[in-house]
């Protein structure tokens, strides 16, 4: 029985009618057909990992029944054959919602009306919880995929594995598929155990070599296929483990990337590996170590068995992607800062030590843009989609390095700013990790220059009755990096912080907040123990950075020529706390619209995560980073410049007339010399 | 300057006649092209590594000079360019042959006739020592290119690897090739080193996937690439050092199979795996262990560096093949006698645990046939190319299983039989393996029924003047497996032996050798210290060895309906020693012409040698390996039959007229029941 065979004769009495929604894919079967058998004839996208035989309900409908006059239908309540005996074990084991019948047992009696819920649409797309996300249609490399295989005959000897091959060809039209040791090594068991049935893991990155089978399982395997997205930063490592069958994420933790004991930044590091011999191999060993904690315990905390996880992607900075891959960062250095490879990479995850997942787990590395624009800045660029913007969109990746995209669907262009750590609280007298007892955000009235603040692990604000109690177990410990933005942002629109970023004198403030430390002021920010006081040089270590992160921005302005952008994006796991207003009052970003500002979340850890889903996303981002023009910050002549022109709060490089609608900015001039000079620049 | 821009105008005053031999491709191109260029216009098979910088010289060529009538082709002194500074630099640097011109640097000026020397051919032929070899043009999976790769530039950044690669497709027409960690580790300190020059390994199996870079060294590499043939026996492992380059063998080397301390033939160390949890695992560490060690003492032996050790080509049984491959053994040990994997296997060395070839050195496994017929039959059948004969061959493998196939181009069968490890010395009285001071040649007077004998490492026999003196650093240890063959059958010949295999006594043979030894006899072949004597059990060991390799033979014979062939090859180490007479006299094989019966030496060594350096010979033997017809001895009832009827020596089963033109065997009958016992059988 095929579609052809029907195909000529619209009359036939054999045949019947049949209607797939959403898809609207529509055509006439002969009677009998299974639904799974017709949504294959009709090319509708109807999942199935057993193969129809009635084991893992992926292929569910939710037929209609009624007068359906758009479409020309009229669907009896017996137009699909009765509830059989396969689907009632089903509901009765594992349970079926009324209304819903398995694809691969209910067979079309007469004309039909079926509607494929998203769960049972093998491309189904995934929504993104984040409100500019774009929906990414599940098309993961690896598959799970149920066969029954020809027992071995001893007359016509063949190996179990060519048998597996011929059984995934015949039921998957999987061509030609490859296994490596670890998997045959567990063929037999696995063949015997489920008698002559397994579930395997078919990765095919779509590249034209032969599929791989990374896994094998007796019987029909619950549970699924599981990946792991990791985005490993200079300073912190995440990791979130991710079904590779509907692109849930049942899991996410991050840790303290061990490599900061050789250096903070990306350059200290760069020169530990250039001053100790094997201190490359060092850092490689620390942070794959550091890999595989993760990975066992986003897979601990769901509960999810190390053979599941047979796909890792990755991305990072350059630097932290030269040593994954146990590459000697040293030429990242010195101009012309050239990547040993900057293409993405599809890897045995072995290869890369990753002994956390499966054996036979496969990795896909994301390309480099350049060698001071990573991988992680891919990722953002894939999650942000600025490519397909209409509007010009500038996307700001906040970490130790800030990564800086700026364009539309004409041009795109990327660059990378050594904001350093001062955004991530490091280099900040009072600063810490964002961690439970970190003051997060900072509210100081104007009039009375006092202060209010949150800590991270309470909802209550300081002034709220019942702060002290809630924050007694953390105790309020130090300022993170989207506290101290607010904070030195706060300072300066209560006065007590000039253009030139002074702190003011309480005289000059009017407040006793402000103290004398040392030969400058510092701000009484939180009076506990220990008081927590943003100091002169927190304020100048912000305005380092926060310049640096403008002068990148501009640097791209410039190259495409434009004074304004349309839309900015926020990302970065830190990106997503910074209140717009705070970072336009500090000049870190150049002047929008508040509502034109948003955070799209830590995208390099989205972008990764699309990238383990979906094959599409993959190419779509090799072809993107082919697309983007590097601009190179350390040779920029005009970087500098900006730099020194962004160092006001806010920036004085540019008009902000947005910003000037939302607040009025104190003009005091603690330092008449100092302010001055500013000024005159200013002109 | 291209050929099809000359190519309709034969008369054109700037074009030039070109005839390459031994091709015999000629054609026109225009005046000024260099003899590379020519050559590859005219798809001349030239090799070159460099790319035609004058630094390989592996495009030499010999320009002939005169009247060349046949070819209507007069060729000047001039016609082409003088020697060129490059050519006088290698000259006087590496050397080059008189008459030799580098074709990269020589222009055609007048018309030429040049010939293109063996070395010069890519794709020459390999000529093998056997006899019967067949030769095999050079196409290995892995080729040494070298590259001059564009320096980076920071206005347009890129990888190194992308520069690579893109050097790659211009000059070599690589297309997308990937490299995993441990060579893109190495990739940018060679290509400094190297001043932006650098020979790389390029890897391309031919099967679709992307080329893989598998290894990389700065500038120019001299010295060539080079991989491995393996053959893991279940006794003896041999490993060849093979040129990728030419094909020619730089090393062998030999050691026991350490596997043997588990058990000494294949169903005991089946049974020492089902037995002993992770005793698979353990055979599995052994052998890998003896492999490094094995390439490792062929590389020193030929000052090869580990990272130009490329590749590596396995053959084995498939006990041995699944214990390298680390797959418990344990279905192998009862039927179905299924294979986890059957086919030829691509794999990472790594995988494999061969960490004494390159870190990115590729492993090719060649399919076995069946449960009991491993890839060291599928080799041997690549060897001697039964599938390719008009005549029927019978092709032999002795070793603890002997493989035997028998067909010719029409059809082809194989089967395995279980001769033990007699034909080996083991299991054997004073039996060795073949070491200095093992008795290998035999021969006994049929008058005077006094031995002479040959030990290996001398070539002298024992009745020759200064064998005494020759032997005393050795001694005469034992009998090796050809020795003890050629021992029986000599005894037989002599009279000492009857048909059924009883020794005879000393008053029944006529020789005070014959003595007694417990209650049957045994004949002293040797009076030294120790004495050597080949006991009654001896020969009981022998006949149960070569009725079970008669057996597989008539087996086959007759699943294939005949009752002779027309060639018998004897394959192994061991074959090459075996005398056809004393084979024939033994009754190891079927009848048949003494000069139709010849050795192909390690055929499996050889055919791992061939898919070595050719992925035509790849490609032939997976093909052959799905058309041979397999045969199951431990299943087919005729099996017993013809085991037993074989026991007789020579064979009582068939008729030998070849045999009997050749010697007159006495038949003596030392004890009349058993000896009347076999007469009546035959009869």
């Amino acid at each position: 029985m095929d579609g052809s065979s029907t195909a000529g004769d619209w009359t036939m009495a054999d045949d019947v009618a049949v209607v797939f929604t959403p898809s609207g894919r529509r055509g006439r079967v002969a009677r009998g057909t299974t639904v799974l058998a017709a949504a294959r004839m009709l090319g509708v996208d109807l999942d199935s990992v057993c193969g129809g035989r009635g084991i893992c309900s992926k292929c569910q409908v939710a037929p209609m029944e009624g007068e359906f006059a758009k479409l020309g239908l009229t669907v009896a309540a017996d137009a699909l054959s009765p509830w059989n005996a396969v689907e009632e074990r089903y509901r009765a084991k594992r349970g079926l919602a009324a209304g819903r019948r398995l694809g691969c047992q209910a067979q079309l009696i007469g004309d039909c009306l079926l509607d494929v819920p998203p769960e049972s649409q093998l491309h189904r797309q995934v929504i993104r919880k984040a409100a500019d996300a774009r929906p990414v249609a599940m098309d993961a490399a690896t598959r799970a995929l149920y066969v029954e295989v020809a027992e071995p005959d001893m007359h016509a000897p063949s190996g179990d594995f060519e048998r597996l091959a011929a059984a995934l060809a015949r039921d998957w039209g999987v061509a030609g598929p490859m296994a490596g040791p670890a998997v045959l090594a567990g063929l037999q068991g696995a063949l015997r155990a489920g008698n002559w049935a397994v579930t395997v893991a078919v990765h095919d990155d779509g590249r034209g070599g032969p599929p791989e089978i990374t896994g094998v399982w007796p019987g029909f395997r619950e549970g699924g296929l599981w990946g792991v997205a990791i985005d490993v930063g200079s300073t912190t490592i995440a990791a979130h483990l991710v079904s590779l069958a509907d692109g849930s994420v049942a899991a996410s933790a991050g840790l303290m990337n061990p490599q900061i004991r050789f250096g903070e930044d990306l350059m200290s590091r760069v020169s530990y590996a250039m001053l100790h011999p094997g201190g490359a191999a060092e850092m490689t060993r620390a942070v794959r170590e550091a890999l595989n904690r993760l990975v066992g315990e986003v897979a601990a905390a769901a509960g999810v068995e190390r053979a599941a996880l047979v796909e890792v992607t990755l991305v990072g900075n350059p630097v932290m992607h030269h040593l994954l891959l146990g590459i000697d960062p040293v030429e990242l250095g010195h101009a012309p800062f050239a990547l040993a490879v900057g293409g993405a990479l599809h890897l045995a995850a072995a290869g890369l030590g990753l002994d956390a997942l499966a054996p036979a787990a496969r990795a896909y590395v994301l390309p480099c843009i350049a060698g001071h624009v990573g991988a992680d800045a891919a990722a953002v660029a894939l999650a942000t989609a600025p490519d397909q913007s209409g509007e010009l969109m500038l996307v700001v990746d906040v970490g130790t390095n800030a990564e800086i995209l700026l364009g539309s669907r004409d041009r795109l262009l990327a660059c990378s700013s050594p904001t350093g750590p001062a955004f991530e609280g490091a280099q900040i007298s009072a600063g810490q990790r964002a961690a439970p007892g970190a003051i997060e955000r900072v509210r100081i009235d104007p009039v009375t220059k006092e202060p209010r603040i949150r800590v991270i692990g309470c909802e209550l604000w300081s002034d709220e009755p019942g702060f002290a109690e809630a924050t007694a177990a953390t105790g309020v410990t130090g300022i993170c990096g989207s506290g101290i933005i607010e904070a030195v942002a706060e300072m300066r629109m209560a006065g007590i912080l000039d253009a030139s970023g002074l702190v003011g004198p309480a005289v000059a403030t009017g407040t006793a907040r402000c103290r004398p430390e040392g030969r400058t002021h510092a701000y009484l920010l939180h009076d506990g123990t220990p008081p927590i006081l943003v100091t002169q040089g927190d304020v100048r270590a912000i305005q380092l950075a926060k310049s640096a992160l403008y002068a990148g921005a501009r640097l791209l302005m410039d190259a495409l020529g434009v004074e304004r952008v349309d839309r900015i994006v926020l990302a970065g796991a830190f990106g997503a706390h910074i209140s717009p207003l705070h970072a336009m009052v500090l000049g870190m970003i150049p002047d929008a619209a508040l509502d034109a500002v948003t955070s799209a979340g830590n995208a390099a850890g989205t972008g990764a995560r699309m990238a383990l889903v979906s094959r599409a996303a993959r190419r779509q981002v090799e072809a993107l980073v082919g697309r983007i023009e590097k601009v190179e910050t350390a040779i920029a002549p005009r970087f500098q410049e900006h730099f020194v022109a962004a160092n006001a709060i806010p920036h004085a490089a540019d008009p902000f007339p947005h910003l000037a609608a939302e607040v009025s900015l104190p003009a005091p001039a603690f330092n008449a010399g100092e302010a001055g000079g500013r000024r005159r620049r200013r002109g």
